[in-house]
């Protein structure tokens, strides 16, 4: 067998290993009975060291190391094993003890955020956080970085993320986005009330699965479940999972998760099975992952045109919900912007401050310039200040969402990332593929699949983030995409000057 | 660290390999999309090479022969390493490569046995049935026999049971089961059609749930999901799940695949979460295991007491189709006696049958006296002369169970062995724990699932099969205690002599 050969092999083990690990993972979230989380933290902590060993075994490194001195290799050859050998590095700075160490945290703190959650109570989630933010200040030294040590843990989700560049990122958001937001509160409100009528949980799961086979998902490499918290998980292109939610007295929940959830997992599954378990065979970046949720979420499931097509399936289902309820009607309810507790169901606009808000609270953490104890008020502060609301609980608050029981700090930005993004990439989509909004309102979204697919899905790792940005849209991403499109939307709907 | 808590904690690891393959595996057969096949088999080969790395490693090989030299170690210690040894002893016959390739081969014919029972064609699975007899033969070189190559599977699922001892088993069961059931083939026969009414499959599924929790399952370490073959399968004894079927005609299956699998689920949430991953923390042996769950579903779930605390709950259920149905007469419906084509479904008499002749075609295919594309005749014929019936088709004949597609050769006896442990014990347990007709009939199992944790669960490994039969009845493995329960039942139910 082949150098190269002998590396796509190793490759494959370790992709085995994660998959594996997704699987634990995800039947950790839907299906696993309460008492089989201690045992389970212990698998996936000796699965988490295996990957670890394999990852940073000698005769690995030794391998990538005389690949990346064969001039024989293919560019895309090279591409591949250039990606492993900064996998490499990263890796080797952590200890097979660290890595299984903090993968029993996670599983531990995963239990202490539910409770915490359910009680309504940080306190009962404090001292798990703390060994979480402990364990990540630790990583953050391990990785290194040059200006501020959150920069290490951006790079986790986001390569060459800096938080530099998130601060002057979030200076637009508020500066441009805050004002616009404000102007639009001003003035009149539609009416949001068809979301919020009562909805029989079976047919609101029909929907869903309706609206996911018509984006394009694949439901023999995939399968819908119910989830608290929607994620999309991958075990290989050909078994790519999505989970949603359902809230009798509220539409949009599993119209938005399933929607997004679908985008994240056309990207999943548009990666090529040849390539499994290498770089090209692998997501690019959570931003560009989020690019593609959104773009579904936001650019195409949030248009007057995808409900024109989709509008009747929602009559069909709930007539009596959508008596007297016009396409267009609808289309406005549920774009209402108006400030809110919950980032998951905050609009496509004000979303933008809840991750604002985060990003802010998690510098301060890794500033070390506030004290875990004291972030339930930090962050209560910082959502009067933007959104102008007093929190009401720490479940509507800072305990909304998982992530920081996962470790993942340094994540949230990610979603604002993906949504300029979407925005920038659609722009082009729409000058490049030939009437793309009226196949919309048809409920056509093959050219669109096949777009994305060609220009961003099977590039894999083999694309930056700000590669795949400056060829497809010739620029970086520039945060004027998204105003324009927010402008162009709302002016509209809301009857403003923009 | 000591060399014994080495040693745990190496088995720790290897275990928690094991129960990640068995969440896999459990998630392939009930939730996997159709295409997630292949990458998943992948999947399980580097799991099952990695767990054969580990059993192999040279250090700890040696760990284990250090530890049997030690003389310091409690006796339990001694025979947790006595029995680690032999483990060692047989994983080492195997080469890597010919457990991932096995492993492989096995995932591949999954898909091809589903395929074949779907299509009701033998052809479709005989190619790789053929494989896999072949990888089997392999094996049983590798793993080495003194009489019969068949012995060498046989002790794969149950230590030290050889061919030749089932050859005279079955021989009684031919020459004392194969008369009685005639006897009872010639009496007036019962009504059976209570139970082949139209039951709501909602309703079913509480029923199954009602009766599980009756028993003394767990479900805050476990639970039940829907599959085509129920099984149980356990990822540690704290998240240990069953699986059921439920058939809207055949109200039977719901309630003895639940049954029965909660038997199973019973020993495995009774084996010590401290002893994770040691042999004192493993079942015995697969006709122990059986044992469990045959004695909940024969010789507790088939009896009339256990109907007279439970039948108020189908009754309330299912109030018009238990219409003039008194429990006796459900009692009755139950227990019938007749020759039919599907083991799973059969009664606990003629079920033997169906052991009796796989355990004569797998003898036959090991033999090397009949070859694969032979097996659907052999088989029908068989059912033929033992059941007088004509199998009408290869679903409903060679096709029906899943176990050759798992290349478990070798494991269908223990199903018979199972039972007659169970009628055994349970013959023991009557005169050991007072009043257990009564507390039964009481709905009251407490004092049974202490008997049976006390006396089995809780040892795993630490007593063989036979050991533990010696110890509670004084005797080892005993067919007519099995006769004599069958003739004790049945005289009643068919007024007939015996």
């Amino acid at each position: 067998m082949n150098t190269y050969n002998k590396y796509k092999n190793h490759l494959k083990k370790v992709k085995d290993i994660e998959a594996t690990m997704a699987v634990l993972h995800w039947d950790q979230e839907i299906y696993m009975p309460s008492k089989g989380e201690e045992q389970r933290g212990n698998q996936l902590a000796t699965l988490a060291g295996i990957s670890h060993d394999l990852l940073t075994d000698e005769n690995y490194i030794q391998l990538i190391e005389n690949l990346s001195a064969d001039d024989s290799l293919s560019d895309i050859e090279k591409r591949n094993v250039q990606e492993s050998f900064k996998d490499v590095e990263r890796k080797t700075k952590y200890t097979k003890a660290f890595v299984e160490q903090q993968s029993l945290l996670v599983s531990k703190a995963l239990g202490a955020w539910q409770k915490a959650k359910q009680q309504n109570n940080f306190k009962v989630f404090q001292p798990l956080l703390n060994e979480i933010i402990e364990s990540k200040r630790e990583e953050c030294e391990l990785l290194g970085y040059d200006e501020h040590p959150y920069d290490a843990l951006l790079g986790l989700y986001e390569p060459q993320l800096k938080t530099s560049f998130l601060v002057n990122l979030f200076s637009d958001v508020r500066n441009k986005l805050v004002p616009f937001v404000e102007k639009i509160r001003l003035a009149t409100q539609n009416d949001e009330s068809v979301m919020y009528k009562s909805y029989d949980e079976d047919k609101q799961w029909q929907l869903s699965l309706y609206l996911l086979k018509k984006m394009g998902y694949d439901f023999d490499k995939g399968r819908q479940d119910i989830s608290s918290h929607p994620f999309t998980t991958s075990f290989g292109s050909s078994d790519v999972r999505v989970t949603t939610r359902i809230n009798k007295n509220d539409l949009a929940e599993v119209i938005w998760s399933s929607i997004h959830e679908g985008g994240h997992a056309l990207y999943e599954q548009g990666l090529l099975d040849a390539n499994y378990g290498l770089p090209s065979g692998d997501a690019t970046s959570l931003a560009i992952h989020e690019s593609q949720s959104r773009l579904w979420e936001n650019n195409v499931g949030r248009s007057l045109p995808y409900w024109q097509a989709n509008y009747k399936k929602v009559q069909e289902l709930f007539p009596e919900q959508t008596n007297n309820v016009s396409c267009e009607d609808f289309y406005k309810a549920m774009n209402i912007v108006k400030p809110s507790f919950i980032r998951t169901s905050a609009d496509e606009l004000t979303y933008h401050f809840h991750v604002l808000i985060r990003f802010e609270v998690e510098k301060a953490i890794f500033d070390k310039s506030i004290h875990v104890q004291d972030i339930p008020e930090y962050w209560n502060h910082k959502y009067k200040t933007y959104l102008g609301i007093d929190v009401p609980s720490d479940s509507q608050g800072v305990l909304q969402d998982i992530h920081w029981a996962h470790g993942s700090f340094g994540y949230f930005p990610t979603y604002s990332l993906g949504s300029f993004y979407a925005a920038q990439f659609f722009k082009v989509a729409q000058k490049q593929i030939p009437d793309l909004t009226k196949k919309i309102s048809e409920g056509n979204h093959v050219d669109l699949l096949n777009w994305l697919r060609k220009n961003i899905h099977i590039h894999g790792r083999l694309l930056s983030a700000e590669e795949i940005c400056i060829q497809l849209t010739g620029e970086k991403l520039n945060f004027n995409y998204f105003m324009d499109y927010a402008k162009e939307k709302y002016k509209n709907l809301y009857n403003i000057e923009v």
